[in-house]
């Protein structure tokens, strides 16, 4: 296996990242001779232990973020990574349009709620980024409002790190062209087209608008604590597999020894109970 | 095959059924010959498939209550229930101890917020019913309202059933030397000891009450609407199966055409626009 996860760690944005200049058709990391099936199922075994494993320890939790234009495959990505994990430690929140209440609130004011507990993984598809994508794109917000939110988003991950969540954000570039081909699969699948929005053409005619935006929103909000992730996306399978080793890379430092039994509770005594009963 | 989703549906909770009659350990409907890992694997893309239209349909939604003794297989049930399906779709629920604020409540208030949206299927790891088992057996509420708590289930699950979600309620009836084997197994496996809980013991010792209790509750709410499915749990892949066949049962009922465009959409002039763009 030529592929390590140092290498899919490349796109990490830090200090002169532009988006330009990553090829979303491109697999970094990745040689010819690399059998993607092969690379994408090993891990499976390990990220089921792990997730049962940080279950169980409740050492922290796990925060995925991901955001990409519309059919970057966000879907399936989430499919595929929580598969090999048991549903009753993992959470999937979709953030759509905000509701009238929402909007009546700070932006953060929706997201709160749905932070993963201890033990917990969750997956947010869209996030508070649109706050600043979209509503930027769209003049939604004005520009110094959008500004404050950079400065607020920072904070706020920067205070769910500290509390012991481990965030991973991940913007899944994909090309215009590859969007192309997705929104004919849309238009012309009759079991495809319940998942088209005209509204798709809309974003698709400010495509580089949008770049910009995510440009300018990720240089501003990849810390340390919360770091920005850009995973070229025109390979489906090529992605998913990256993310899937940034979440095993993350599980793996929060892997603990197994939890005993409670404090004061003795194996043996409680055998002899149990043989009683 | 010779396992018919009749022969599964067998165990259904009406008039007449009592529990002590089922043995747990039996697997009726399953012939000597049957190969079950194969039956466990041959829904799996229907599964998958079926509740993708759902989740495009809206056509309704699907409620699981899952309820059982201590280490019955409920965490393990719904790992291998949801695995098929996308995690965007489905939701899992686990009902523990009531808070201080939820026991100030009306017992159903904490679990109206969780019912699956249209499109959705929910499974409840417990659920309400917890307010009729471990209440009415460790005397937590008097007689008198357990026994309106039992009509206000009814009432509660007809008026979701009427709202368009199906319900299935499941009892995974193992048997006292199988949880034997499980409490052995929590006690003495260092990756299991975390699940290990000296409660456990304190509701193995009331067995029979516990039996009891199950019993009246399933004869008081098993409805048409709302049915009660007793599945013999000492074979746990035999179970896994058999809930997935009800699962795929209400979810075939619930297949509907794939909703096309929106209204007023046109897929030519889509295209059109979208060559264009």
């Amino acid at each position: 296996m030529g592929f390590s996860t140092d290498d899919a760690l490349a796109p990490k944005v830090s200090e002169g990242f532009h988006l330009s200049d990553l090829d979303p058709a491109t697999t970094p990391g990745l040689s010819a001779d690399d059998n993607l099936d092969k690379e994408f199922a090993q891990h499976d075994d390990e990220l089921g232990e792990l997730q049962e494993n940080l279950f169980a320890s409740k050492a922290g939790s796990v925060l995925v973020i991901l955001q990409g234009m519309d059919t970057s495959g966000k879907g399936g990505m989430i499919e595929r990574l929580l598969k090999p994990m048991s549903p009753l430690g993992t959470r999937v929140v979709a953030f759509g349009a905000p509701t009238k209440e929402e909007r009546e609130q700070d932006f953060l004011w929706r997201v709160r709620p749905h932070l993963p507990k201890a033990g917990e993984i969750a997956v947010f598809d869209r996030s508070h980024y649109e706050d600043v994508l979209i509503q930027k794109v769209e003049s939604m917000a004005d520009p110094a409002e959008i500004e404050r939110r950079y400065a607020a988003i920072s904070d706020f991950e920067s205070e769910i790190a500290a509390s012991g969540t481990t965030i991973i954000k991940v913007f899944l570039h994909i090309s215009r062209e590859f969007q192309y081909e997705n929104l004919v699969e849309r238009l012309t699948n009759p079991e495809k087209m319940w998942k088209y929005d005209p509204a798709d053409l809309v974003a698709r005619s400010k495509w580089e608008e949008y770049m910009t935006a995510y440009q300018i929103a990720m240089e501003r909000t990849s810390t340390d604590d919360a770091p920005w992730y850009v995973i070229p996306g025109d390979d489906k399978t090529y992605a998913r597999m990256v993310v899937k080793h940034l979440l095993v890379d993350a599980l793996r430092d929060l892997e603990r020894p197994w939890p005993g039994l409670g404090e004061g509770v003795d194996a043996d005594e409680e055998l002899e109970k149990l043989k009683k009963s």
